[in-house]
Formats: C-alpha cells, sequence, structure tokens
C-alpha cells in the first residue's frame, strides 16, 4: 500500500518496474560476483563486472525512487553495463551466472527504455 | 526463477524476506527524504534520518545478498535506524512520511529476526 | 606509502588527482546537503544536486581505484553533475554553498579530463 | 581551503583524521578485492574482506561528513572489519595485500576512537 502510493507519486509503472529490475539486478549480481571468488580461475572478469552491475543498478533504482534529473543519464551507464555483463555471465555453467545471464538483459531494456522516455 | 534460485541459495526465506523489506525501506526514504526538502520548515530531522535508513538498508539487503559475514552486525544498526525514523515519520501528515511510518517498523522487525538468526 | 603503490599502480598521478578531487566532492556535498535541510525555503535544488554529486563522485572515486572498465562513463556523468551543482550553489551565501562552489569546477574538470583521456 | 571550513565545522581534527583513514581504506580495498580476483586460488576470503571494507568505509567517511547521528554505531563495525580484513590480508605477499595490511590498522584505531568519543 505504501509502495502504492510512491508508484503513484512516480505517475507511472514503468519506474517501478525499472526500480524492481534493477534491484532484481542488484541481488543476482551480488550473488554471482560472490560465488565466482570460489570458483576458481577465469571468472575476474564476472566477478568486476557484476561488482560495477551491483554498484550502478542499485545506484540507478535510488535515483529514480528519489526521481533524481540524473536518473536517466544514470539509466544509459546501467544498460550498456547490464548488457556486457549479460554477454559474460552467459558464457559460464554455473547457476549463478546463469541467474544474471537470465536477469540482466530484462534490467537493461526497461533501463534503455527509461533512458529515452 | 532467477530469484528462486537465489532464494535456495540463501537456504531460507526469512533472508529473501528481509532483503526485500529492506529495499521497500530504500525506496519509501528516498522518496520522504527528498519530498520533505520541499516542505518548508521542521522536516530536517526527518531528511536526515531518511537518507541515513536508505543508505544503510540498501547495503544491509546487498549485505546479504552476498551473504556477507557481516550482514548480522549491520541488520543490528539498520533496525535502530529503522525504528528512529519511524518515530520521526509518524509524526507527520504528509503521504510520504506515512508510507515511511507503514513501512519501517516492518523492516526494523525482520533486520533485528536476522540478526539475532 | 600505501597509497604511493596505489598511485603506481594506476600508473599516472592524473587518475589519483581526480580520485582525490571526487573525494573532497563527496564531503563537501554531504556537508551541504545536510547543513541545507537547517536553511529553511529555498535551498531544495541544492540539497538535491548535492546528494546526487554525493554518490556519484563517491563511486566515481572507487571505480577509479578498481580501474573500473566503466569509470569513464561515469566519469562524464559526475562531470556534469558537478557542473550543475556548482552553479547552484554559486547563489547561496552560506559556507557550505561557498565550499561546494569552490570545489566542485576542479572535480568536474578532472574528471573531464579522465573521462576524454 | 573549503575541507578547512569542513573540518572546522566539525570542530575537531580527529573526525577529519578518521574520514581521511576511511577513504584511504577505501581505495587500497577497492584495488586490493580487483586485484585479487586475478590471483588465483585462495584469495576468496580476502576478496570478501576487501569488498565489505570498501562498502562500510566509504559510508562511514560519509556519515562523518554529514555529521549523521549513527557515525559511532557505523564507526564500531568499520573498526570490527578492518581488523579482521587486516589480519586475513596480511598473509599474503601480494603488494596490493600488503598495502591493506599497512593501512587498515590505522583506520581501525581511529574508527575504533570516533566511536567512543
Amino acid at each position: 500500500m505504501a509502495l502504492q502510493q510512491l508508484e503513484n507519486a512516480h505517475s507511472d509503472e514503468q519506474m517501478q518496474e525499472c526500480i524492481d529490475n534493477c534491484l532484481e539486478a542488484t541481488q543476482v549480481c551480488e550473488w554471482c560476483a560472490d560465488a565466482c571468488a570460489d570458483e576458481g580461475e577465469g571468472m575476474a572478469r564476472c566477478i568486476r563486472l557484476c561488482r560495477d552491475v551491483a554498484d550502478i543498478a542499485s545506484l540507478h533504482a535510488r535515483f529514480m525512487a528519489r526521481n533524481s534529473g540524473y536518473h536517466q543519464e544514470l539509466g544509459e551507464l546501467c544498460a550498456d553495463l547490464c548488457e556486457e555483463c549479460a554477454e559474460e555471465c552467459e558464457q559460464h555453467d554455473h547457476d549463478h551466472c546463469q541467474a544474471c545471464a537470465e536477469v540482466l538483459p530484462k534490467c537493461a531494456e526497461s533501463c534503455r527504455e527509461m533512458a529515452s522516455a
């Protein structure tokens, strides 16, 4: 009910959906960056990209929640990062990498839409 | 489905519920801190507490998502902050303050439970 | 001495200078956003821009410290924000606003240089 | 000069020194967490602790810069983390680990002092 009010304050559902996607991206990337540290060789690029996505996507969600004048500029960057990270993660069979590969393209798409709205 | 896998990785629903509560607290506090800046006199304490909650609750959610060894210590701090912020917000009639007063006690409760688990 | 090693790892002084500028910008904007909450009417835009600068400049410093592949894209955004915030702050006589107006243009300039390096 | 004003606003040098230590800790831990991803087996714990320190120390610096009512509670947590991370890092010969082992105890000490001030 409180979030319903917040959604109305945004005056559209599109932003709330993008916030939700960014927060889901943050969670899977935190999980993946952490789990990759145990997977041995070859995961450094995955760790790096997941860390960057977690930082940018969580901040993008916060910028949207407070309707910052810079949420669109940050959204472009978030979309770029999610796309590159998804390409990296889909090459690895680990559950956490596959979870990223599934979640991130959807996040990238909604960030791109918000950025051009 | 990807988040379902993440939830399994947590091996319990309690942590996912606490993550969700922290992310909802982050959103309402970002909204409230921003909106209070337009409300005139008497809202400085509300702005300050909402900013602190947004910073701590969002980081607490990330610490849980990556299963950090310090998520419980941060959860104690998050619970303290949510409780004090809820007490402040419930004194103000603005929609955003009332939304905080509704969301934050639930977040505080789940953070306290996680911290003592 | 430890930071000297870090600076060598960056292989140039330019990045360390930009990191230092971003961290100084973060500090003055945290101070200004907080202090403006007590200044009464007319400071909402200053609070908002200072909050955004503090979030983006601190993250930009961290992206540079870990040599993220996205530090330049974030640096462009940081420069844009610092410039707009400096223009807002220089219109107010408060010490904290004048401190921002002095620190932010230097930060914007070094972020712009890093972004095009 | 602007930071000099900020320091006066803090009304003591102790807090500015603690802020500086936290920002130095953030930088070396960002460097170490990133570099450890390339070092192969056995560095997972170092990556995790360095990530946690970077998140908490940078936020602690920001809480002090805005004189948050919760900076001391966060300072306790920051000190705990810096001490555990320093113990881990001093076991590894890499330059970045040794830089952490040198910087973090000083940060822990000043956070502990601030927390009990």
